[in-house]
């Protein structure tokens, strides 16, 4: 198992990247944040959203759903809030843009929330989030996703997976920076259990019929076929155990980001094929002085985090985790290089030659 | 079955429960706020948080332990924001003013957030997040609650169900409005499969050694003597299943509720016996303006709304919800009058002849 994955360097893999990125037309500087966001997500332990999907951005671009210049249009303005037209360009250049717009309003108006509309997929949203914590602002990061989640009741995948990002500044104790789909698991998880042919729980996903199903294969198939069938929200298929309320949060997110920039929403989100996916994010930034202040909440984030991390432990557990806390501990580890599952460097690698790029991994 | 409910009249049911406050030293509005505020959750159908709930206020201020003089100081105030200091008040009138100047402060400067310690319970969280549809505006509203519910990895109960509710106005169809405890359930359902003598499904509450257990009568009553267990965040008891995920947003509503404001958060809030419980909240309202405007996201969530609700339906399902639609159907049945437990109906009788009030119901 060990050798499937491989060890790189991340200044190399940040050149890799640039250079790919660079050679199908987006700008340099563009070329940076992309890679940065990308690497970040390998880096905090999420290979899923990291370099792994270097292939679909490629893609994208090579079919003109994907704009290589990213032209960032502010539809509307006021002291505390942002309309945003991503132009369909690089959904990380669109999100990094505005959310330090965000952070600069928030700087000089307490607050500043952003609806972003014809933007793609923009990996971690938790990246986002934490953008704010370096000016020592709360960040909030949500974005809309391709249709693979059933909502309540419901047979087919009509909402994303949805994620939420919430990142608050401590003192001494590592930030809080909840960061998660609003669906059970994300579909990576079932690929994973599908490669190691493993049966997933019934809280995740139902079959073509609706049902909850334990095989991650069908569940895959389905949803490439569109057959039916797809992700179940947190809290899975029933009200009983709370599937509606995954669902309220799924619906939230697409109500955030696509409704208030009217941009798009459920099963029109990627809902053309050859046309631009439309995807929606909701950005934004507050500054602790629009409360009781930066040095009181992060203090009070101390005291809170280790309220919790002190409480007593489960049978067989060791400890309680802070939200955040692992993905910190594995950017620790991944200092000076980030391991690669063997696809992936592949993939990488083969993308390299396809475009006649040198490849130094 | 059916001759446990007793209808009674709304307007009857308003003036008791106005005439109990003000015996007890409300000022007749505020009576009036509180009033409303528990007859709303009886009418929408949430019959754990109306009236049913009036003994503990009555113990609360002849106990001290809730001021009814409500008396609210604004600690901070930004033209977008407000930190909020509620004297140990009355919650539901600590809210329902802050959501009145959240109201006012949003259709001056778009956006306004409140965070709010030094409160009390203030009923459900959706009345505060729906004054603001009246107005066109969009709500939030959170509240940190009483411990009852086990962070993941965790044996006892540090985090109260905190409940999110977020409203957005809609056009022809209903608003909607999720209002949802962050656990998997509140007490309150326990307590109704314990009287039904039901088993509780796994995901819902563990036992004093932290394992998911399916008697509520012993998860009941290990809270009210906190002898460790209590209940599960949406998700339930492991990372498989989402708890961590559930766990977060508890964790987020305590944040932006008593970190935010340096009330209290965690095991603090009713922290110590016969003093102020230390409640806090946090409100907003944000105008649709900030965005695209009121026009075009009502007319947005007519069609998002529609879009689900026309999706296929899984086996044995014919409709699809959206989060606010079954609350607001049992409110236009409940116009005139409005079911009352027959032991809640009973208690009403006792606290009025306690207190020497005529009782006319």
């Amino acid at each position: 198992m060990a050798e499937e994955w491989i060890k790189v360097k991340i200044a190399d893999l940040f050149d890799v990247v640039v250079k790919v990125f660079k050679e199908l037309g987006v700008p340099e500087e563009d070329a940076g944040i992309i890679a940065d966001v990308l690497i970040a997500a390998d880096r905090r332990g999420i290979s899923s959203h990291g370099v792994a999907r270097l292939r679909r951005y490629v893609n994208g671009i090579k079919q003109g759903v994907m704009m290589a210049k990213t032209e960032i249009t502010y539809v509307k303005e006021t002291p505390v809030s942002l309309v945003v037209d991503g132009g369909g360009g690089m959904g990380q250049v669109v999100a990094y843009r505005t959310m330090e717009k965000c952070i600069k309003k928030a700087r000089e108006n307490f607050i500043c929330l952003a609806t972003i509309r014809n933007s793609n997929h923009y990996g971690i949203a938790g990246y986002y989030s934490m953008m704010a914590l370096k000016e020592g602002l709360i960040g909030i990061s949500m974005t809309n996703a391709a249709p693979l989640v059933i909502p309540t009741f419901g047979k087919d995948a009509v909402l994303g997976t949805n994620p939420i990002s919430v990142a608050v500044p401590a003192n001494e104790e590592r930030p809080y920076v909840l960061d998660m789909a609003t669906s059970t698991v994300p579909r990576g998880k079932l690929e994973v259990y599908n490669r190691m042919g493993k049966k997933i729980p019934l809280m995740w996903a139902t079959d073509e019929n609706g049902i909850p199903t334990d095989d991650p294969a069908r569940v895959l198939k389905n949803l490439l076929e569109r057959r039916g069938g797809g992700l179940l929200p947190l809290g899975g298929a029933e009200e009983l155990t709370g599937g509606h309320k995954g669902y309220g949060l799924a619906l939230l997110v697409d109500i955030f980001s696509g409704v208030f920039s009217s941009g798009a929403w459920g099963t029109d989100v990627y809902g053309k094929k050859g046309q631009p996916a439309n995807v929606c994010h909701f950005l934004g930034a507050i500054s602790p002085e629009a409360f009781v202040g930066l040095e009181e909440i992060s203090s009070n984030m101390d005291n809170i985090i280790r309220m919790l991390k002190n409480a007593p432990k489960a049978p067989g557990k060791d400890r309680i985790y802070i939200h955040g806390e692992k993905e910190f501990e594995k950017e620790e580890e991944n200092t000076e290089e980030v391991p690669l599952y063997y696809k992936v460097y592949q993939d990488i690698k083969e993308i390299c030659s396809d475009l006649g790029l040198e490849f130094k991994l």
